[in-house]
């Protein structure tokens, strides 16, 4: 029998939001690896091995998943969302490239999921319905100098943005500098949409302009989505609608 | 009975990417409202009425879809993709913003998709592994002078770009323009990615360095992926892996 490896993503948390595709993956598998809370979503069953493993293992989690898959058997890697966005799929393929040559000629495939910031876009109305961009606030793995780099360039093209990975207990800076450097280059009524934990029991959404944002709003669950200087809020009962145009006019 | 207004993801085409959220919204409507090909993935039963409209008609068409919700009709708007992404969230929104006070109370809610992008991307590797954006091609709705800025302006950031609509035959020029800009900001051994169709019998997949992009390599059912200035190719038998790595060394 000959072992694969499938890189998952189980959407961002309610089991409608998982495509029929990673279903029948994960029921086919005999071994999930991952970050704990995201293996845990996958249910026990005889004949499943559930590997859990810690935050910021991603290379070892990748390699042991390979190496599983080189000795016939069938693993599914799953993140939350979508495992090409600031997931698993790229520490799958660094895992095969700085590996034995004989890893590149295993069956590995990626299924797309629905990311976080689709999932709150969705949501809220359609802030991300104009040209858009989507960067990692996290600094574990980039100069945070970048980070601001590409922030300021994202303003300067008028880009909706989303930012993954805003604040954490080991990070809480980060989340405060770049609302410092939005103020720096945004109108104060720009749109922001702080988006927790979307479609689980725990989600909140909560739409701000920049002038009162504050980033005690984010956490790690969460997703801060930044319209562009067209996003509008259209106001009724309850939680507003947020969208940004089509159009551009000349 | 109240009726209302969902905007749904089909996902890029194979049904095993379309959500179980999705499906069920399809079955429990009495009305499907979108563009010709995406109208016609939803089969016909009894008591769905499916209203096809032709392109570049979105707002009436959202008009439409309020209208009969308000009539206690349950709409679907469909979009291929994601409907937050380059389809018909925005279109409805404007159409609410715009409209009779009275359609903000509606119930309307978007279901998101698998958006072409993500698609693509997990069927090559992991391309978008890192910050990215996503620029629409199309001057139908802004000026071709800020599609080159927002490009310019994407590479100087070294993003992952994804360029949606790159070419039409209403549209022949904007692939070739864009080629042209990234020679000129880009390093010739750039990694492009042209994938067509992901998902369906009629799928490309085309890995190219920009020294040997041609616009024709894109047509209206493509998405074109730029990697960023760290973007790989893993080679291996048949279509190579291509990936972005999650770290940038200090």
């Amino acid at each position: 029998m000959s072992g694969w490896v499938v890189i998952a993503g189980l959407g961002p948390g309610d089991e409608d939001l998982v495509t029929p595709e990673v279903r029948q993956a994960l029921s086919e598998a005999t071994d999930i690896v991952g970050y704990i809370p995201y293996v845990r979503r996958v249910p026990a069953r005889p004949g499943l091995t559930r590997h859990e493993t810690d935050n910021r293992e991603e290379l070892d989690r990748a390699r042991h998943a390979l190496q599983m898959a080189e000795d016939g058997r069938r693993v599914v890697v799953v993140s939350s969302g979508d495992p090409g966005v600031f997931a698993m799929a790229s520490a799958v393929f660094e895992a095969v490239e700085t590996g034995p040559d004989r890893w590149r000629a295993l069956d590995i495939r990626v299924l797309p999921g629905i990311t976080a910031m689709l999932a709150a876009s969705a949501r809220i109305g359609a802030p991300m319905g104009h040209d858009f961009c989507a960067i990692n606030l996290s600094d574990n793995l980039k100069p945070q100098a970048l980070i601001e780099k590409r922030l300021r360039l994202a303003v300067e093209a008028d880009f909706a943005i989303a930012l993954y990975n805003p604040r954490s207990k080991a990070r809480p800076e980060g989340m405060g500098r770049a609302l410092d450097l939005l103020r720096e280059v945004c109108e104060p009524s720009r749109v922001l949409v702080f988006a927790r934990a979307v479609s689980t029991p725990e989600e909140q959404l909560r739409v701000v302009r920049l002038k009162d944002a504050a980033p005690e709003m984010a956490d790690m669950r969460t997703v801060v989505l930044i319209g562009s200087s067209a996003t509008r809020i259209i106001d009724r009962d309850g939680t507003p609608f947020v969208y940004t145009p089509r159009s551009v006019p000349e």
